[in-house]
């Protein structure tokens, strides 16, 4: 309700204007070690970053809710504008998505986990002993060519992940519904038969299906020494959101390590770009050889994300020092607005996303430079863009880089 | 629709996890006495809170809508997390629970006024020239004897309040609709018949109902010198308003002096918690004892507000001094998560509630440690929490306290 309102303002008001650039920080957000200490980001030298926060506003974001810990897929969708709560998305698309896979708008996708049973098909490892991804690739495939043709009139794709992870998309007509998980979520169960919860003919088909493809894909693994089962999860269909395009006025660009990024931008319409290497400077190379073709930037940067899962302080700060870096080159770009911030927080004390506010600077010449004169937890909690929902960043960055018309006379 | 949103969010995302507490001092926030002054929470010597708040998020808490000026029931409502203003509720249901009358789900409760008129029932005083509370005793105990059987196959409850205050309560089959009231809110005007606005059968018997009700009991105070007629506002039933327990996952324990708030907590279905005395200290008594069997613990503190009504700046600040008291023993308890709170402002200064936003802080083992580093009204404001609806406290808590699960993957 809310996001439709604040969609069809936006594209009342959008015009052309300067350029934006969305710069993510995967899990920016941190906390002390110690009550009285410092959080990564303001342990970080960050010169650059610095400048920018006394040129700019500077707030804290919640990704979903007050209290929400969020997950990358809906905190990306929030950063874009679209309300996570309003649009839920099944793990299944962004499973598909995360792997680079070109999933149409009718296919329906389900993440795939390889599991151990015993003799009468009751899991006794969810996760197969944590198969390697060498075994993952070739498991795919064998279940690629023996399941592939197995249901009549309709495409199986079967394409690997990563360890004990796969993929699962089915491609042909009449396919929805809302399908439940065949994972019994413990171990010592039978896993369970895929149900339709929606009542529909698409749904029905399509738990029917699901399970007659599990049951072959079963038959297929039987002779594996590990991993001789396996469960689905989150099956669902690209959920059609509305187009980023279309909301802005923009031509939106992905700058993405990780395809997990690219996948969850290219369901709001954003553009993939292609590059070479997996350092922020790298993506910095990608963004000025895109300069002139978008007037939107989205640059994931994935490694803070993952110091803090591994709850590597130190490393989470020298990757965002990295980061600092590469400022001084995008500015040279002379973006009309530039947004620095993080999709959720990962503090590396907790090892975890967590549900605690995201520092956020939005830099623009003609920014208001409020009380944060650094860019940090504390310093962003002074500052004029207050605590605010993600899905408003992108309507106050438009603003400042001239590509929205005034509301009213 | 935002409520029932969340509602369901929370209801999807709940899982097992620590304790939590929310220490509510009633009418907490202040204002200073001159504008260079201190608050009564800034002036009060709380070397606790102050300890917690420097390792706490801070923040300030708007209790409905900024501006609004909040009464007691709906601001408890709003900080159990039920927008007062989605979630209604009739006066007198607020005023029968307000004295421990035990209100049926289906029983239709009004507040009473006792009233003068002249000979034709024309009302010449609303508050019939507000009469001492033994009077009200007595008046309530004679219409309880003469109208309590004139509704036949009906249950009739006469209770006195306070001053020309009393509550009705009719308890049968059928009873509802959305009823005006009898109080022309004028004098020199004849009293008004209630209708039913519902348009169902059940608004229509219960309208006819209550005028059959309030003819009879005219007539029984036609000899009285001052009290010779009465009035009925705020027509209403317990809204049954959905389970705190189904929503949050929680066994929920209520612990509170005042019958009034015992009586909003078991609205949302909260066990009240019975015990001794009537100080801070007998209050966490209670929550020691009922410790092991509740996951949620609500504590009352009202004397905060009595003081701030009664204009008395130092008193307020003394009890906020005996609640800092107490804090060693509830963290002792070792909760998750501790909110301490008002459900809103009641400047001494003002003498009267107010629509000031209320310090609010929440401390946790993984909350982050904000600029706020002593609990007051200023220091709040420069919190985590931010400037934040009271109806966002519990998600927030529960999110610290380990009690909800990540949203998306």
């Amino acid at each position: 309700m809310h996001v439709f309102t604040e969609h069809a303002l936006m594209k009342d008001l959008h015009q052309a204007g300067e350029k934006i650039v969305l710069l993510v920080l995967d899990g920016l957000g941190g906390l002390p070690l110690e009550a009285s200490g410092k959080t990564e980001l303001e342990t970080a030298n960050t010169p650059n970053l610095d400048r920018l926060a006394a040129e700019a506003s500077s707030g804290l974001s919640i990704p979903i809710r007050p209290g929400i810990e969020p997950g990358s897929g809906p905190a990306h969708l929030s950063l874009f504008s679209y309300d996570p709560v309003t649009y839920q998305i099944g793990r299944g698309v962004l499973e598909a998505l995360g792997i680079g896979f070109e999933l149409g708008r009718d296919d329906l996708a389900a993440r795939g986990n390889f599991a151990s049973a015993d003799k009468d098909g009751t899991i006794t490892d969810r996760r197969a002993g944590r198969i390697d991804t060498e075994e993952c690739i070739r498991l795919s495939a064998k279940l690629q060519d023996a399941t592939g043709s197995c249901l009549p009139g309709y495409e199986v794709f079967v394409k690997p992940v990563k360890e004990h992870r796969f993929v699962l998309v089915l491609r042909g007509p009449g396919l929805g519904g809302e399908l439940t998980e065949t994972d019994p979520l413990v171990t010592g169960k039978q896993p369970l038969r895929a149900t339709d919860k929606s009542g529909t003919p698409e749904g029905a088909r399509s738990a029917e299906l699901v399970n007659q493809w599990v049951s072959a894909a079963r038959a297929v693994l039987l002779d594996e020494p590990k991993a001789n089962s396996l469960n689905l999860r989150g099956l669902a269909k690209d959920p059609g959101l509305p187009s980023f395009g279309e909301i802005y006025g923009m031509r939106a660009a992905a700058i993405a390590v990780y395809p997990m990024y690219r996948g969850v931008a290219s369901l709001v319409g954003m553009q993939p770009i292609p590059f070479q290497g997996d350092r922020p400077a790298h993506e910095i190379d990608a963004l000025e050889q895109a300069w002139n073709d978008y007037d939107f930037f989205f640059i994931h940067i994935k490694k803070t994300d993952s110091y803090g899962e591994d709850g590597n302080f130190e490393a989470k700060a020298k990757e965002i020092e990295a980061v600092d870096e590469v400022i001084p080159r995008i500015l040279a770009l002379e973006p009309g607005a530039l947004i620095v911030t993080g999709d959720h927080s990962t503090p590396a004390k907790l090892r975890s996303h967590s549900s605690h506010p995201v520092p956020t600077l939005l830099w623009s010449p003609i920014a208001m430079p409020d009380a944060a004169q650094s860019f940090g937890e504390r310093a962003c909690a002074t500052g004029h863009l207050g605590l605010f929902h993600a899905t408003t960043l992108i309507p106050q960055a438009m603003y400042h880089a001239g590509r929205l018309k005034r509301f009213g006379a």
